[in-house]
């Protein structure tokens, strides 16, 4: 029986969307072969590989002087990527909220000048710093739109006038309808919202990486190359970009992001209306700056947060701890995560209640 | 009907594996969820990452003074991240032995001085050449070990003494018994013989990353850290792993590589007896030098190739293409490929041929 699986990544995928996979593992269509079995060069691949691309284009409302890249690497190898293409001055300013934003701050500290121009680190990450100022010749600005760990996101997107904004977007990506034009270049891992682990995605206005000290990288890690040949430079991620189109057709059907959006407040609500009204429970994050996609909450207790997990996961809720940063319990909701698997978590959090009342 | 695919990369796999990954793509045994919504940090992923290990280590019979990692980025992030891991003088020998071997010394050329101390590019690398001397102070000798687009392989690895041999062995890898110990370093792309695109494996000694220059690099591109990490610093390709997993358990099952060579071997002499005593037909790679992996052949004339290659995929046997570098026709047969495959091309070709004689 399938479960309800809460991990902040990998995590659960639309079972439509593997239900088809698996129809189609051995023999894709009528090609005599599987997906991961096709040259990347071939026609058939071809189609999958240039579906996907426009299904994200048509999903974000993409402008057309923008470059989608289908990439490797995860999140991580975009620290490094960043600084790498996007060099001019060596200078770039970073808003730390997080883990993962610390992270990209100090691997980009390997490449060029870094400045943290805000953080939130004097309250363990739990808010999303005001952005005062920012360097006039800082080659970009980055940002993390939302914050897995901590369950925080910015409500507003910051207006960097002509310094390029830079954003990680792995978890809330396609979460909910951002403007793409006032990005300079958005990344996202695959595995939270778009499909398996083992693909990254690149969204990069196509000025940018045009510059001098890209141009020496080895070429794989020029975005430059990439956008060139398509993200076909070398061997992509076949099977996985065609999983990232089948989950970018499913999206399509539940109304694209708009629709989805919806859908994804109204989980959260149900989480964050459950939890201010709990005498056990409580949200961790600043309720200003909640993430739609990640909740971390807490009994207050350990022992009793390590209780409740066991005891979901004998009813099929799982993947429910918290980040060892933070703590306690943490449900990740992402677009995969259906209505019903948050109604029965809040079900669940009841009898809990309840049965701890009565302990 | 599934066909006969002769594809270079990606390629044919076994299809029991994937009748395996079909059935276990919705729920992967009792676990409710697929792998590929697994935690790359969660216990029931974590089996199958090290079964995966445990597998090539047992496969290759890889010493344990050996490194497995599994990166992503394919073989061609590897000519950028061999140079800057293994960087000490800053300078390094390359055998050039086709296009990959080609493409490895210029991206290499980007980070360190590269000298080519063989080249077999005077007759279209339709041989390997003999390595006469190399530099007694390179960081290291980059070979490639079977050439996929000209067909030819190296049958003796070269003896280099006390600097590390690093070898590109995308198409040979599994397909043939290594003695791991020759080699400081050994890379492979996994789309050949190891399982679908997006996953590539790195062995290597474990005193190699040990170097100042590369504690300077990104994380992402030291292989120490991932090293240390038993490839889990990020979030690891997953699912391409387990596919790994299962196409190691299947090799596993043909009696290993030692099985599978015999088995190569007989699909490779079935292709070049017929291949040498064919009146129309003609192998292209030197003899002394086939590759068992990778057939390159014509039939001298360039209509009669094309026609050959849409005959072929009407009766089921597809991706029979030469590389534009060579021109003609090219038949991949890697391990997933069975003799009943190569028996049904070779008797193709007997009826083409008959056919021809009469037209």
């Amino acid at each position: 029986m399938r479960v309800y699986n809460f991990s902040p990544g990998p995590a659960t995928l639309p079972v439509e969307v593997l239900e088809q996979a698996a129809k189609e593992m051995v023999e894709y269509k009528d090609c005599g072969m599987s997906v991961m079995e096709m040259s990347h060069r071939s026609k058939m691949y071809e189609e999958i590989h240039e579906e996907a691309e426009i299904l994200l284009k048509e999903l974000m409302e993409i402008p057309s002087n923008y470059k989608v890249l289908f990439l490797q690497g995860g999140a991580s190898q975009q620290f490094a990527m960043i600084p790498m293409n996007l060099y001019k001055n060596g200078k770039a300013d970073y808003v730390l909220t997080g883990e993962w934003a610390n992270k990209a701050c100090k691997e980009a500290a390997k490449i060029l000048k870094t400045t943290v121009i805000a953080t939130s680190e004097d309250k363990n990450f739990s808010y999303i710093p005001d952005i005062k100022e920012f360097s006039p010749d800082a080659d970009y600005i980055h940002i993390t739109t939302n914050n897995t760990i901590c369950g925080t996101r910015f409500l507003k997107i910051p207006d960097t006038g002509n310094i390029p904004l830079v954003a990680d977007m792995s978890s809330g990506i396609l979460s909910e309808v951002f403007d793409v034009s006032k990005f300079g270049l958005i990344y996202a891992g695959a595995q939270k919202n778009i499909g398996p682990a083992g693909l990254t995605i690149v969204i990069i206005r196509e000025d940018l990486p045009e510059n001098e000290y890209a141009s020496k990288l080895p070429s794989i890690f020029q975005y430059k190359v990439h956008a060139k040949a398509n993200s076909l430079f070398n061997t992509a991620p076949t099977y996985s970009i065609y999983m990232a189109k089948l989950c970018l057709e499913w999206l399509k059907n539940q109304g694209g992001v708009a629709g989805i959006q919806k859908v994804n407040e109204a989980k959260a609500k149900l989480m964050y209306d459950f939890l201010d009204n709990s005498p056990l429970f409580s949200g961790i994050a600043d309720k200003k700056y909640r993430s739609l996609m990640n909740i971390p909450f807490t009994t207050g207790d350990d022992a009793k947060d390590k209780d409740f997990i066991k005891k979901a996961a004998e009813v099929g809720l799982v993947n429910l701890s918290g980040h060892r940063l933070v703590g306690g319990l943490r449900a990740s909701i992402y677009n995969a995560m259906p209505m019903a698997g948050v109604e029965k978590l809040v079900n669940f959090m009841k009898d809990f209640e309840t049965g701890e009342g009565q302990g």
